[in-house]
């Protein structure tokens, strides 16, 4: 059985991925994402599962920048899950007797138009997670509700009051499962890496080291420029693209990549996932 | 006299770089980043003051996502503010009595090493804004600090216990002027503007926008990857370019970029600041 670290608390999105793929092994929540990728860098866990992206909100950012800076681990393989929010509470009640909707102000936020159309008497109060929000309603003789998985209402005997409540009906998370080995090529694979350069006012070094892939026919699937956090205007670039860096003709390719920047970190190869769950 | 909003509350890094810029204007605090927006483009205030780039965490997505998606306001200029984060108290207190530091997340983030060697016993309360953390403090008889610009002590008579606690010691943020109107031409400005494209898996897309300013040997500042909302995978790109819009070699260019995209959007072209207050 393997021990595999996600972001918590229990009841959690994270959780909810974690489940979906590895529904027979040992799963432990931890309070934030570093704790859950040093766990993973550690040996304490084989795996860790954190949010990485969102469709919605984009790139989970601490996520991206914690495997920049501070760590080693690799993404080993992702997982997608579409993401939808219900309106909940302890009885069965009307929603103009609402009174308090409790939710994590990213979920408040994705329900806004819904929240606005059908609730608007509703004073909104920001909890640390969507299971957090269950806490004010869960055993509580009252007026509230919470936004949260309608998967944690039946496990916690309360009432869905509506379901598939966000404004976007397309809100997909995708999850990096973590690991201190990288996985071996399948025929559909994905490689993350990031680099940068050290003089900020030479154009088209960016383009240069995306032309190698292009050029080579191979698919930027995501870029996305993060903070030295050195200096303002200096960044540094994560880039998915399609192919895994045990592939010969990638790896003479990340052989020049190296030549043109002045840090090249791979952040894993994996397997593409194409189902959402 | 200039009717200005910006960011609040009272006391926030957004009002110390309005007033930097704007001092004997009227300012008016309001209390989230898309209020501001809305304030220039129904005529409510002719400007508005936002923050949209920190030089450790990033972007600020959800004011290029608002501008993006939801506004059609101008960046008209740009303000650059050192943050300097204080530790600050109601009266002198040892650090090794301090019991609680109140700040907002970010901040008590960007002072983790200094808490965690000079007050490893101290509890951290999120607040919603660092001006809103000195309430705790403010004519109170307690062992608790805060973590706010010194300027906030000042004007409240509390006492500093220590300056220039940040980790990072460079932590600049990028505040945008916001206007209807474009900024004249000077002989050194920035366009903002973003772009997509339909067809996402096409290589090579990206390159030859880029390539563009590139062979015209104009300098890219800025590129950042958000999400459509409506596909994950699917991005609206950002750049920051040198130059203004009104320069001819420039419009030609941006005559070539309308026909390889689905959508442009010219966000502004302003006075590059290089300035740091």
């Amino acid at each position: 059985m393997k021990s595999i670290s996600y972001l918590g608390p229990i009841g959690s999105y994270c959780e909810l991925a974690a489940i979906s793929k590895y529904s027979n092994e040992k799963l432990f929540p931890m309070p934030t994402i570093p704790s859950v990728i040093e766990s993973v860098q550690d040996g304490i866990t084989e795996l860790g599962v954190v949010p990485i992206e969102n469709s919605i909100e984009g790139s989970v950012t601490f996520t991206l920048d914690a495997l920049i800076h501070n760590y080693t681990v690799n993404i080993n393989s992702e997982i997608m899950l579409n993401i939808s929010h219900s309106l909940i509470s302890n009885k069965k009640l009307n929603l103009k007797k609402i009174t308090k909707i409790f939710s994590h102000p990213q979920a408040l936020s994705q329900c806004k138009l819904y929240i606005s159309k059908n609730l608007p008497q509703a004073e909104l109060i920001n909890t640390s997670s969507t299971s957090a929000a269950l806490e004010n309603i869960i055993d509580q003789e009252n007026t509230y509700a919470a936004i949260a998985h309608s998967r944690n209402a039946k496990s916690n005997n309360l009432s869905v009051l509506a379901e598939k409540i966000q404004d976007e009906k397309i809100n997909i998370t995708r999850f990096a499962v973590l690991s201190t080995e990288i996985a071996s090529p399948t025929n559909k694979d994905k490689t993350s890496f990031c680099f940068d350069f050290s003089d900020i006012d030479k154009p088209g070094q960016l383009i240069n080291v995306m032309k190698l892939f292009s050029d080579a026919k191979i698919n930027i699937t995501k870029i996305e420029s993060r903070p030295s956090k050195k200096e303002l205007g200096k960044y540094i670039f994560w880039m998915d693209i399609n192919g895994h860096i045990d592939d010969q003709k990638l790896k003479d390719i990340f052989d020049q990549v190296k030549q043109m920047t002045s840090m090249l970190k791979i952040i894993g190869s994996y397997p593409m996932e194409t189902n959402i769950i």
